[in-house]
């Protein structure tokens, strides 16, 4: 998508440097556009980790280009693939919430026992990347519809689209989750404004999806995330679409935590809450809300931002990094093979 | 209540110094204890319009004895009923949401007319502080049996309450609203643990409410506004309490923005919701959840945290202070003078 008149990607490869990729340190936005190169395994985990690069569908990319990189690195030891696997555990290990950073990881490993080239491996990643944005590209087509039918039944009025935290092209290679439709609507010339929650405690509303909204020329608000109730209960909002890190067989959504208050108050007020996301995404091993192992995070993202304390050092934090929205809430799903109701039985009509 | 061996309460008059009220700038905390000395009409309208004080029962003592410094200010005057008339009316107007604003000017322009009296004046206004601790006092002892219930049903274990905002003794003259009873819960040797929201845009929780609760040794864990969901999702919260700005005949709360969400998470987990306030607080004269205006705010509030930036200086912002809690998903209200029903029949019995 669009940074001013530029056209990026959120990961990128340049064949003159063959033995790197290129991420945007999105720890470093909206103040400050900085292209990260990583040159190693532990580059890649330690960009993963320590969120440089965050969003399921972003982790599992540059995961996927982790895995090429350690083959890389590894190509003179006595037992690559031994030492490549190592690696590919370590990758995995950076965020457990996520199920497209062990798919891609899985991925890579099968195309590493097969063919163990550096070549066909970085073909692999590539195509990898290119199949995640078109996955992107198709979940925008499969949402567009409801956008345009708001749109209609507003005969042209400004549709307002609430979103929590960032599932936009940042978080994707390309056009994102939840916000492609939104992307899509809008370049077809569709009257779209997003509420974008900060999302705390690491702001990636304010810090990222503000920022790329704005870039690509969308308009959109940015409000706190306890501000979403007020707005639907006074008609504000038109539809909620948010995105997913892993979801159940059955249709529950683990996403950024606070996915589940906006869920429970888009039901109280009639509002459609939709959660986008590339079939990936399903961990069709699991179908109950407590099977999703939901991460804990330092106190200090509560406690400061930027390094600056916003509150004493000495308060106890709870930093739990997700929720599970249940599938009961969810009004329906958008992924890149089409949309399908929460539960058990559309979603493997769907998978099938 | 206590800051560390020492008592203290949110609004103190020194005899020694007739012509000032102390308060402590709420602005400063938790990392500087500042008292501040207000000595005029327009000193009083900066501290409640900037925040320096703040909770609308502390509003209420400030506002009250803001119309004393405005008659001892006009006492040279022509017409000094009629120049504190117009200050009274800019009191009212430093923060349209708040109740008892209005009811503690008004009670203090009737005490003006009938006694144009200094020492009466200041006397009524001393009288109001009082008065405002004493009904905290009572929401404690009324709202106490509710966790003394929770805890005999854990046998002793630990009691998890969640509260939004600050609805502690800063908030009133002493006591607190929502944190009454949890205080006199703790000082019976009752164990309890207050899960505490920061409450974005101006972290009253994570400044206020975790410092108050700490210095008087109250157990506190600090999470964002977005995490209350989980934690009642998972067992890990038995009660509710908030307080209240402004309440319909019909017992609709208006709160700060961000309470409806939780009202939602405890009603979708089977977990009381209770408001507590001052039944000054009610405003009998709406019984439906549109008549209250809610303030919207500037949105520097959501953009900047101590001045510096989070967000772009050019993102839109939307600010809504407060947020409506329809009288359904509350389980019931704690007064000064007893426990009742949110709804307008139980609430016309309370008020008889």
């Amino acid at each position: 998508m669009k940074i001013g008149e530029k056209d990026y990607r959120s990961i990128w490869h340049d064949e003159r440097d063959p033995g790197s990729i290129h991420v945007i340190d999105q720890r470093k936005l909206p103040f400050s556009f900085e292209v990260m190169t990583l040159r190693s395994c532990d580059e890649v985990c330690d960009a993963i980790s320590t969120m440089a690069v965050r969003g399921a569908p972003l982790i599992g990319a540059v995961a996927a280009w982790g895995v090429v990189l350690s083959f890389l690195e590894r190509s003179g030891e006595s037992d690559v693939h031994a030492s490549v696997m190592n690696d590919a555990f370590k990758i995995k290990s950076t965020r457990p919430t996520a199920v497209n950073l062990a798919w891609a990881v899985d991925f890579m490993t099968e195309v590493l026992k097969n063919y163990p080239d550096a070549d066909i491996m970085r073909r692999a990643a590539e195509g990898l990347c290119d199949d995640e944005a078109e996955r992107s590209r198709r979940i925008g087509v499969n949402g567009l519809p409801l956008i345009e039918e708001i749109s209609r039944k507003k005969e042209g009025g400004v549709v307002n689209i609430l979103t929590h935290c960032n599932a936009g092209w940042l978080a994707c290679v390309d056009y994102g989750t939840a916000l492609a439709p939104v992307y899509m609507a809008h370049d077809r010339g569709i009257n779209v404004h997003v509420w974008v929650d900060e999302t705390r405690p690491r702001n990636q509303g304010s810090r990222l999806t503000a920022w790329e909204l704005s870039n690509h020329g969308v308009p959109c608000t940015l409000i706190t995330d306890n501000a979403g109730g007020h707005l639907m209960q006074n008609g504000m909002v038109d539809i909620v679409i948010v995105g997913c890190d892993r979801a159940t067989a059955s249709g529950d959504v683990a996403n950024k935590t606070g996915t589940y208050l906006k869920a429970l108050a888009a039901r109280d007020n009639g509002i459609p809450f939709y959660s986008a996301f590339p079939v990936s995404t399903f961990d069709m091993a699991i179908d109950r809300p407590d099977q999703i192992i939901i991460e804990e995070r330092d106190g200090d993202e509560v406690r400061k931002i930027d390094g600056i304390n916003i509150a004493p050092d000495n308060i106890p934090v709870s930093n739990y990094g997700f929720d599970v929205t249940p599938a009961r809430l969810i009004t329906a799903i958008i992924t890149d093979r089409g949309i399908c109701r929460a539960d058990k039985e559309s979603i493997l009509t769907l998978l099938s």
